[in-house]
């Protein structure tokens, strides 16, 4: 089956991995040339847009953030899957919120905020401190703000206006403003749902970020309630959407209970984890479900951790020579805070995941990866 | 790194699969159309062997039935690993059993046949039944001829002849005719060796053949006695070649000892389960020899299996609903008795593993997967 991604990023890039030996032919659309390439070698293969969506048996994306005109071109083809509401609804955070509304699953107090009046209102009625962010575009902590005291609203507000001025016009542009939620951790669930309904989630991971850029993922065993919980909710949002495919849900955990943050309906960033920590790979999976194929099994094999690597093109060697540890590269250039590669960290329980992190961290600079000391102290909290 | 292999099939392809996350580029040389091409896409890349040769920074091999003259092209080029002695004692069974008694490592008593005169010394001297096998271009059961009576010698003997007339003339053939040996069962280890000298084994698998093709590989724990005496047989040759990258050697096992049947200068069959059941597997650990990256850890993270799929390009859908169950097509076309691909099956147990093996049989008609009752039976016993 020949499979196009909308998108010629890493996650194409490990789709097509991942599909190869299923006989599945991946191809990407990359969104900024307009072209058509393999997304292992970034070799542009000759057709345009049209003709791709014509030759694939099945359409499927790798982002959010897809012009409206591509995706409608490819709803209409009807071989689009997720649906273009799915993704929509993953790409703007107000239909993201109505989407969840709907579902009945628990978020964040919320208001649109587009004018300045909305914007007093909602500080108003949703109390300080008050996160805002903006409906289209924003990811990996762009388009977010923080607003803590009255005193600095006028500041936050010309920022926003700012912002607004210079976001893209085609799509009206609107900040989600939302109560601030006080949580004890980020965790997420990534899961697949396939055309016949049939739903299948990983384990919950719990994530750790760095000036919002997700850093390092954890997924170790246990969490049963947790996880119970999380698979009810991530159900609901997949059959409320139709979805097909692999589903990402990001929630707060505030003492037992959760509350999703954000949806992204794709394969994501922390469920990378399942290259080496589950029975089959997310990417896989997400390939099966749009193929028509069935789901592969989620459980986890072995307790994984997954560490970004960000605007770093190079690690020590010696990274290779620990037990379970293996390397992704995504073939990019490098850029600050970019996004280059990640690690996979694997072993027997935690406690000797736990160990096995103390000897990688030390052939990862505190410069390039901060932060892993307070993964490494909770680990040992968690062993 | 770029790397160059010498051959563009399935192995090539795993290895570009196994490469890619490190951010190695493989490209593979075919060695019928005489181009370079991609082993994945199987697109041809516009270059020729020459300029490949040059462009890349390793050179190594997929089979040991590389053209001489190729051969000593990229031995010139100082980048070639395995070394071309290495790569020859595995395509010409002299050179392999001088090896072996060089190394001091056991195998089946043996004479060189290339005169009737020999043919008939070697009856006498090593006894019937004999087993006898052409010194270049045999594999999977081709060229090898039984002999069990005295009767039979004239009629195998012409056999033998007519195959020697009809073979590549621009290197001298031969026979090797070994004594029987009255094995219990075939096994085999895959294992690497870097540049520094460093080996790493994987675990000792059982292997099951169908007219001299593998059928199936068991990789299960325990054996530990056999372990080690296959490791010690493995140093011993893979130093004597001053080996870089995956061997394999195959061996016939009788009581608790061990006899080398067959080496394999390469990524192997039997080793493909690594895929799933070990910590790195064999592509990537050989593409890590050659390239001078650590070597990645080589233990069985869970019970596992393979399965060749032979002359057949579907398999029941079913089959990947199945936990623990991947499939590996080949994206080969369909031919009688090709490998076209294989799957490896996973469990947490032996007897888990016996038990998930009977509902994969299920799903494998018998026509076509054959034996796999007398691998079942067997699985049960190990249990």
């Amino acid at each position: 089956m020949k499979v196009l991604v909308l998108g010629a990023g890493q996650l194409a890039r490990m789709m097509s991995l991942a599909g190869t030996p299923l006989n599945l032919k991946v191809s990407a659309y990359d969104v900024n040339s307009d072209t058509i390439v393999d997304p292992v070698t970034q070799q542009q293969l000759g057709t345009g847009l049209a003709q791709a969506i014509a030759n694939a048996d099945v359409i499927t994306s790798e982002f959010e953030h897809i012009p409206y005109p591509v995706q409608e071109l490819c709803q209409h083809s009807g071989k689009f899957l997720p649906n273009s509401t799915a993704i929509k609804a993953g790409g703007d955070r107000r239909q993201e919120k109505q989407l969840l509304d709907k579902a009945g699953v628990a978020n964040a107090a919320y208001k649109i905020v587009v004018t300045e009046q909305d914007f007093y209102q909602a500080i108003e009625q949703l109390g300080l401190p008050l996160v805002l962010k903006s409906a289209l575009a924003g990811y990996d902590g762009k388009g977010q703000w923080r607003l803590k005291t009255q005193a600095d609203a006028p500041a936050v507000w010309a920022d926003i206006q700012q912002f607004m001025a210079g976001a893209d016009h085609t799509l009206p542009q609107a900040i989600v403003a939302e109560q601030f939620v006080r949580f004890d951790r980020e965790v997420s669930l990534v899961g697949a749902r396939n055309q016949a309904g049939d739903m299948v989630v990983y384990p919950l991971t719990e994530n750790h970020h760095v000036s919002g850029v997700l850093a390092v993922s954890l997924a170790l065993p246990g969490q049963q309630q947790l996880q119970q919980q999380a698979k009810q909710m991530f159900e609901a949002v997949a059959s409320a959407l139709d979805y097909v495919g692999v589903l990402a849900l990001e929630f707060f955990q505030v003492g037992d209970k959760l509350l999703v943050n954000e949806i992204a309906p794709r394969v994501h960033n922390s469920g990378h984890w399942t290259q080496q920590g589950a029975d089959t790979c997310q990417f896989e999976n997400h390939l099966r479900a749009v193929c028509g194929l069935p789901l592969g099994s989620t459980a986890l094999v072995r307790p994984t951790l997954m560490v970004n690597i960000l605007g770093e093109d190079h690690v020590s060697p010696a990274v290779l020579s620990l037990p379970s540890c293996h390397l992704h590269w995504y073939g990019k250039g490098k850029r600050p805070g970019r996004k280059m590669g990640h690690i996979n960290l694997s072993a027997s329980s935690t406690s000797e995941l736990a160990q096995r992190f103390d000897q990688l961290r030390q052939h990862l600079p505190e410069q390039e990866f901060p932060e892993l000391d307070v993964v490494a102290a909770r680990l040992k909290q968690l062993q």
